[in-house]
């Protein structure tokens, strides 16, 4: 079920990738090569599996939004990845965009499909009252409200150092904000009442940090083996490792893991299944 | 009457500055640092000034949409003064972004302003079907079907000749079309006939082209007092002098403003008098 659900979404994503007709040599290809390289395509799941579960024939008409969360996803990747930022080479196993080409043109990428991602929705099969709520919600989370705000906190304090209820904000801005809109989005769609659209997003918000929670021991356990000396010592940057060692962070996984199984009791029982589901595979 | 209706604007302009709240000790300041710094409000005022002519007592319910193509067009000023880009040090009598803060914070502002245009609007006060065209209008134009793409083959084509086509399709992307959603996208709030709505557009385009062409004769003109020699040898970059002369594109500027004076009869008297005080102020 989850194959089939991603497996339409990604046919649906691929065959309606954006259009930049011109006599610019590439800059359509570039434009949509991020989008075709692939992807856990983890924020358009989840908003697609709350509409499966409560509005299963609204499933086709969420791919546009689905998808353009993914867009800012993307988009927000591409951006990460220059020079000034990360300076990554490689991402979802293809050169970055910088690296094809140049990082004009990484940038204008990003920029385009940032702003795509809004004509997506305004596009789509789906009621305008919904449409607005869906913008309204992508727009505060993707930006000045949640990931652009995180992004430019991280990299101010790269290296100075956070305490805990900093770097929580910080990622619960940078990461965790999109993920908890991807799963309010599907509710708005379905139109649940006020109080699971609430609970849906804080979920989202938990199950960001956990997401960053296991990435920090996973860098830490991957450096542990790799570098041959404690993992958190190895480095200052900011990460739940340095400030709770390995043990206190694994302590501090758990409790998120019981909170959020603890939050996805009240939903309905397929969703329930579903994001225990995500929960089993990634963080158990 | 122009001035007071770029005067509340401006007031609603400032006092709905995007938030950013937060413990980095800049980014706030820095995302409406360049919204505050000024500007002509061009493109707001020809928004607006739909409205004004059309439906007087929807002109506030418009400044949120009026303010959102200003978001857009500045984030893409901040984009294209980056070292990368122009390299500019000046924008509207302030340093640029990157010069005050750094390259990373310029790109996150831009990112952060192209995201929140599209929640102005879908915050606005007009309905929700409204709201859905205009954010649909403007995503295409500023994005791959018009800004983004023009800007992209700007840059790839700096060193290299286009013709008089490929020239007229640069600067209908990168510049005109932006400034046709503007006109459009007062159309769209009066609800008028679709063919008003194109007509607008129509001049827009042209408006856009005569701008260009305008700066491209300044540019000539001032390069020959300064430097000395004739302007339409001193630089190989594309622009309707290098491909016309100065002769032929002021020739050509004036079959744009005919062009232009024929199309905006058949408008509202009060709206064909503004767009022809526009073209006397700017252009004659």
């Amino acid at each position: 079920m989850e194959k089939d659900l991603l497996k339409s979404f990604e046919k649906y994503l691929l065959t309606n990738l954006p259009k930049a007709e011109s006599f610019h040599p590439y800059f359509e290809k570039a434009l949509t090569e991020m989008l075709k390289a692939g992807g856990k395509r983890f924020r358009p799941y989840l908003l697609l599996t709350v509409v499966e579960t409560y509005e299963p024939l609204l499933v086709k008409n969420a791919f546009a939004p689905a998808a353009a969360v993914e867009y800012i996803h993307t988009y927000s990747l591409i951006h990460d990845d220059l020079p000034i930022f990360d300076d990554a080479h490689l991402r979802r196993g293809h050169p970055t965009l910088h690296v094809t080409y140049d990082e004009v043109t990484a940038v204008l990428v990003g920029d385009a499909l940032n702003t795509h991602a809004f004509y997506l929705i305004a596009s789509a099969p789906l009621n305008d009252s919904v449409k607005t709520k869906l913008i309204k919600e992508l727009s505060i989370n993707a930006g000045v409200g949640g990931m652009v705000l995180g992004q430019a906190i991280d990299c101010y304090f790269e290296n100075k150092k956070l305490d805990f209820e900093q770097l929580k904000f910080l990622h619960i801005h940078k990461t965790a904000k999109l993920i908890a809109a991807s799963l309010k989005m599907g509710a708005i769609i379905c139109n649940l009442d006020k109080e699971t659209e609430k609970l849906l997003y804080d979920i989202g918000i938990n199950l960001g940090l956990l997401f960053q929670i296991e990435d920090d021991l996973i860098d830490a356990t991957k450096s542990s083996h790799e570098i041959g000396k404690p993992a958190n010592n190895d480095t200052e940057k900011n990460s739940f490792v340095n400030l709770f060692g390995i043990e206190g962070t694994k302590k501090h996984k758990k409790e998120m893991i019981s909170i959020i199984e603890e939050e996805i009791n009240s939903l309905h029982p397929v969703l329930k299944t579903k994001l225990q589901n995500i929960i089993n595979k990634y963080f158990k």
